[in-house]
């Protein structure tokens, strides 16, 4: 252990909602000096009471250090905040949920006024964060400099992943694995929809649910390996015409069970409009191809 | 090992499609003696070089032995193959895919002819058959007096899951789970697709993926929980009202990357309709209820 013994890098924290507050917590508690501000000062007091320094002003936080933590609404807010901070100098790390082009540009804009710029996107809610056991972990891109300066820091409050030098990179990844997932949720929605008039305890179906679940999502990896190759149909098992012959009895059930199609659906529409183009010998990976305009 | 020291049960089965034929191979593996009946007779030359005995007709595949086990195109074919068979006293296990409502009437149909009816819902692809590491099993419902009686025989193939005397069951357990499975393969192509112009590895990419995958799965047994209690909203960490919140991000990267939102617009959409009706503060459970009619 180097706690007590080295010097620990001071924080500045701008942004003190749920997830923030877990960061500047996280932080505190491992001994990093903090310097936290928020534009609804009350929020402060919590972290103020386990050893935060609370700023007076966005400014006088971005002054305190040189690693400067921003994690707010949206990235209007971010503007907001930061107007009127002298930036120059300073490693603007944006934890902000926003779009890849929004990461983008507001490396452009750090970039104009002196500032190194990373920006994240956290896989986690605020209950993981501090629990590295819980897996949680924010994804980093833009300036490799800058990550790795402060590596150890933030990896402080959860694990991080590097993913490329384009500052859009980490919302593009958080956004598509969050996407997955809420398609995953979408899919278990109409699974627990088929059972929810019958005498089936969802608490001994959700099991069999999850294990299925995870026992299918490696498939993502073959698909990953096709969308490199450019090869959707060697050594298919289930093929899209064998797939889409097996969609009618999916819609039955539902309309059997009264239970709406209409997150189903979507995906069994592209697999026939794939099917119609003539991919009936491949596996599901053309239909990611339908979808890129 | 009891293999050559006690006399396997001898197993009928009608159908040698790629299910089929998997399932024959197996049983033939383990000693089962076999008598197989396809429509199309030469496909049953593999396997009866492998030793199964080819019956001329489905008559009598279904006269030579106690267990007929039937892996048809679908319950059409069912009702074709037995049609002029002589069932009674037989016990009839029904791997065919169908809907719940096909197999409690196939099941009422073979009562009245005087046989016991299992019937199964195959969560495996061939090449996961006789393969035990791999996973694959196979859902039964119907008469438990018929899944006791051949419940070893029934699990050389794949294993065995038995999910209640309604002979609806199986066919709805494996319908949900398919469901389910195509709702994250929805989302994944979403995923893929964000990405399908940058400058970023899919084989890359897909580890990440099936990671985060693999630990949301598991959200579904607090959704389960909270389908048992009826409480959607005690212990919410991410509300409906925030994750409805952060919708306008994903559907803004949806277009920034020119994807198509139609795989993962219908969940915000009834997202929407559940914040509407005053869902604010609950988790995602409510969608389920709105699925139902």
């Amino acid at each position: 252990m180097t706690r007590n013994t080295v010097e620990k890098t001071s924080v500045t924290l701008l942004g003190l909602g749920a997830m923030g507050t877990a960061l500047a917590r996280a932080w505190l508690a491992a001994g990093h000096p903090l310097t936290v501000w928020n534009r609804t000062p009350a929020r402060a007091a919590a972290v103020a009471a386990e050893g935060a320094r609370v700023a007076d002003s966005a400014a006088a936080a971005v002054a305190a250090n040189p690693l400067v933590v921003v994690c707010l609404l949206d990235d209007a807010s971010v503007g907001e905040a930061l107007a009127g901070t002298d930036l120059a100098g300073r490693d603007l790390v944006n934890l902000t949920t926003c779009t890849p082009a929004q990461a983008r540009a507001r490396a452009e804009w750090a970039r104009a006024r002196g500032a190194g710029y990373l920006d994240g996107g956290i896989m986690a809610v605020p209950p993981m964060v501090g629990v590295p056991q819980a897996g949680g972990y924010v994804f980093y891109s833009g300036s490799r400099e800058v990550f790795e300066r402060h590596r150890e820091t933030l990896a402080v409050p959860v694990g991080t992943t590097y993913v490329g030098q384009d500052a859009g990179f980490a919302a593009l990844h958080d956004v598509a694995l969050l996407s997955a997932m809420y398609g995953m949720f979408a899919g278990a929605a109409h699974a627990f929809a088929l059972i929810r008039k019958e005498d089936i305890d969802p608490t001994s179906f959700a099991p069999l649910l999850a294990d299925w679940l995870v026992a299918m999502a490696p498939a993502v990896h073959r698909t990953a390996d096709r969308l490199r190759s450019g090869d959707y149909t060697e050594g298919v098992v289930s093929d899209l015409a064998m797939q889409v012959a097996g969609t009618p009895t999916f819609l039955s059930t539902a309309e059997q069970q009264g239970v709406s199609p209409e997150l189903l659906g979507p995906y069994f529409a592209l697999m026939r409009r794939r099917l119609a183009g003539g991919g009936g010998d491949e596996d599901l990976t053309g239909l990611i191809d339908l979808l890129v305009r």
